[in-house]
């Protein structure tokens, strides 16, 4: 109801303020008897973690979970799963010119607005440091599905005007880490770091396009009506800070296309499964999953804060000026790619788990 | 679970194959002592209808509905409200034929593989007739978000690759039914109605956009994480048939954008409100309505029933080769101009309801 | 969260007023393939329907239900299956005479309080009429649970200060339908049933306790902290119209023991089942079921409706004076019998689909 | 859906096992703008920890409690509320000889069946030890409704067979907390202490009862179906370890009564409100509250660890002999009392709030 909380059955609930003690996740309806490795969680985590590349905020974020409950020598025991990052070395001071002013584009308006009291120390509740409990979440859902054989896949397609052009499956997908800029096309990759370099040096900051592509996902997952699964990944990517649009399949060049041009004809393999000679559909059809490809584009706006100087409004309306200080992202993209691949992976969980239940 | 309701509060739950003897919605959580206009119902239920006009299919079907619980004397008592649409003269030996077919860009294979056993006439519960007990319950939601001063108007903008072109507010939103496509700019209307026409006379389908824009919104609808006001909004989209894309605000346009020019700057309005000087936010900013208007795209995919010759399977994988038969539409973006404000309705209802339980 | 949904797999939502048009119950996430035999439901609606017996009230109502939708062909498809009953020749001007009083220990005051308006005819949404819809939702589960081999027998085992006397193992339940009162021990039987007709010859109503059995439950039902299955069980029954009480195992008489007298003790069976040597756990341990039969009681509370004179007050405050007119049960259990099992058969229903989804 | 969830909109996540590393609970929907007291907080861990009185275990546990979110400058900001309590000094060495042992009465068996897999030390998950992470949410819940008068009262009015034979209303329950045993009556407390010291002495270990009492509930809580008050009372009641059974109002005994003793008469009071005379109906009709004192009973059954020697089974299904070591209650509802209060206000709370929700 608080909307603090994810899934049906493989369902999270993260908690955290920027700048507060802690943040962290309880996972609840995770199956017993799944091993966790330790160190794929941080490394997911180390993927979205400030400070990591020349291209990322400098900024320095202590990333060290610890699991608190639900692994027991190893392995998960059906009981929530609690796991929390201490904040450390928070600067709270740099924060105080900001309790009564209203940055551009940011949460604090609405916040104040909502609750009628604010944390505002870096962003409180609304810091896109909370996605840190999500990659968490999303490390044990990976898990979990690749014993179903799934394995999710994100990269950066654009950055500003910068188009990757390329279809996913025209690109080897296991170089995406290859680059800071989390680009499998290493020449593109190469022009979208230099123009976020560009881009920080004027003191800006420039949105970018997150291309995802879940392989081995069975036919069956998601729900017909409103819990269409491509309706709850829209939903998981729109969740995300910064997110302003996402399209499945075809998408919206889709809409310019023809029902003879756009259908997916189906065929039987030579070892008698079925698929699709296209994949228009995206992997999914009437709201559940065919057994192709499911892939997705997720926009991204630029950063809202920019180191170049804005007017504003306080509290009471008066006006002022505000420039960002500290250290911050030019691009969110390429910190984006390992969240938009564990809410991927919480929703392919959550709906692997719901479609046990559908069969007598 | 099933993924048959929608909401966390103004809760529906809808019913119904398209030729069983009924479909229907069930609302639960309409709050007590809402005077409520069966015309007004009548009057969605007619904007969605088959039948409607020239560049619709020209089906016939029964969508007189009868309110059989929770409405009493003219208004709602709190209890659940049931509403069912009688389906009559359905042609189900029509559908004879396709009892083992798999239709391409359909949900039959998906269906028979989630569920292992298939209603296949008409679609069953895949069909968009499900959509009429949507309308129905965003009636409700509208006649109640309309205390609170919110308007929601939806038009189309786009039809195959004729795009409207200009942005929501250079046009007069109150001349979107003056023609049948339902898009308020004459001119382009006319173009509109000619390609639908036009692709019809081939037998075939198209795609295109609806946008949707919400007036009159309080700030403090959304819940900041996950429940994101336009995490709510995108998922109430893509759940409707045939959506395979959605964004708000600046959306994907804005990808490209740099912050300097993406940001909304504050200001005070003469009567000490504060606004936004641009509105690239699309009235949303951390997941909640900051009172500026909030407007989205929708991508609707073309029909997939077209009146070609298609190759496809069966069943057990023999090649077969289908053409559509009867009457279907050539776009569906006309008559999901209803369904798209209807959905609309049902998230801003929600979230209406759930805004109230935040602040001490 | 309005209160008219349970469970959370297999979910059910009614609706309806006792004198409005109709009552039905929407069924969510009934696994597909179920083959439903339509007599077993009318079976069970005859078993609660008034006017069956001399011993209930003699008001008659139409138990004629339809199903709209999710059985094609005599199976479930997996969708939600809508089932209506009509109201017909209500007396609704029978009710004329309430429309402003407030019944004693009925739910007239509350309502009025909660909701600012009221359907006064027949209790409107308050009448145990709802209870026809939960009987019906119950034989779906009830064929469903059948599947693996649970089987719920629920009698009465006291009315007034009559008590059956004898352990539920102690008993033929075979035999409960086989007299008006559906006590399984003849002799028992005949004393209640001249007592609850003695005490409507006295124009007044008498209480009563149903216990209620299950055999055959698998281990492993209920999850361990709030959602105990006997948890469950008894908010299923505490919902039910003039429930006042539950009790599983050993109950209230249980908190009198010493702990060695109350352990069940584990012993492996000769072909190496482990069992309990007595059954103080009621089937139930830590709130999951461990394979013996699980067993409770449900105290019913006399019903209001009297035919003696009572003073009240109206909505102004003015003391009025209420008589009981038509038709009313001089004591509820001997029809609650078939709601109690419904009740049982949902939540077990519910846990079992729960349950699939726990381990790797 | 995996159970560790309580409430709709006030809404609690508990985590931990026994002997892990920490406990805790989520509380996620609290509102904004609540000033929190530690000290009441901690007050609350007092009353339920063991080692407090020469009657509970002697057992020491750290219930030293830490906010990691959700509360800056000592108000409630509307974000999800995150407290933990560390697991210190656990001798988790003392359950190795449990490790493949099912204990008579406990969670081992069922546990084991569910998953698969368990925690084994000091009973994991099913551990009592959960109900510290439900007293926090609790003490959170109390000062939310204490801001609408509400007062919430629990003591022990039965061990064994020592009944406390008085009405809630012939007792002074500010003196519950002046003895150890929790019984506002001096005389009888005495005698209940001692019965559980005798009953200790003997290795053995008590059942007993605990009453509740709700004041200056408004009218109009609860949800009128599934979802009545007492129903939810009743679950979370159910859902605290060793509780068998739930009555509220006339309960059990009501069953004995005619409707002409049970109906609770309603009339003006001189101030114009409408009160009822008496109150079988325990503060509520029809599911909603009625204004008058809410009251019910709990019934806890001895606690399963006894000092004797006992046989049972371990996981190959040998026969085994089992005697309790260490420390533990002999009768548990002494400390049970602040778990009931906390249950009951988090039901309060959360129909606070879900009432704001029903009418325009």
């Amino acid at each position: 109801m608080a909307g603090n909380s994810f899934g049906e059955i493989f369902r999270i609930t993260t908690f955290g303020e920027s700048h507060g003690k802690a943040i962290g996740v309880v996972i609840d309806g995770c199956p017993s008897g799944l091993t966790i490795d330790a160190g794929l969680i941080q490394h997911e985590l180390d993927r979205r973690k400030p400070g990591q590349s020349a291209i990322t905020t400098q900024r320095k974020e202590s990333d060290t979970f610890e699991i608190l409950s639900g692994v027991f020598e190893g392995k998960t025991v059906g009981s929530p799963i609690a796991v929390v990052i201490k904040n450390e070395d928070q600067k709270s001071d740099d924060y105080a010119h900001l309790k009564d002013a209203y940055r551009p584009s940011h949460a604090d308006y609405t916040y104040e607005m909502k609750y009628g009291i604010r944390d505002h120390r870096g962003g409180g509740r609304s810091s896109a440091r909370e996605t840190a409990a999500r990659v968490i979440a999303g490390a044990f859902a990976k898990q979990f599905i690749q014993h179903s054989g799934i394995e999710i896949s994100a990269y950066v397609s654009a950055v500003g005007n910068l188009r990757l052009g390329k279809n996913y499956n025209e690109l080897d997908l296991s170089k995406t880490d290859d680059n800071i800029v989390r680009c499998p096309d290493a020449d593109i990759a190469e022009k979208m770091i230099a123009l976020i370099q560009d881009t920080r040096a004027k003191g800006d900051t420039v949105g970018g396009v997150i291309t995802c592509v879940i392989k081995g996902c069975p036919t069956g997952l998601g729900e017909p009506v409103f819990d269409k699964l491509h309706a709850d990944l829209g939903k998981a990517m729109l969740s995300i800070n910064a997110v302003h649009g996402f399209e499945y399949g075809s998408g919206f060049a889709g809409t310019q296309k023809y029902g003879s041009e756009n259908n997916d004809a189906f065929y039987a393999t030579s070892d008698n499964r079925i698929e699709t000679k296209t994949n228009s559909s995206g992997g999914i059809q009437g709201g559940i999953s065919n057994g192709m490809d499911i892939y997705f584009n997720v926009a991204f706006k630029p950063v809202a804060t920019i180191m170049q100087s804005q007017t504003s409004v306080d509290k009471e309306g008066n006006e002022i000026e505000l420039k960002g200080k500290g250290r911050h992202d030019p691009c969110v993209v390429p910190r984006a790619v390992p969240i938009v691949e564990a809410m991927a992976a919480l929703v392919i969980a959550d709906h692997l788990l719901r479609n046990r239940t559908i069969q007598l």
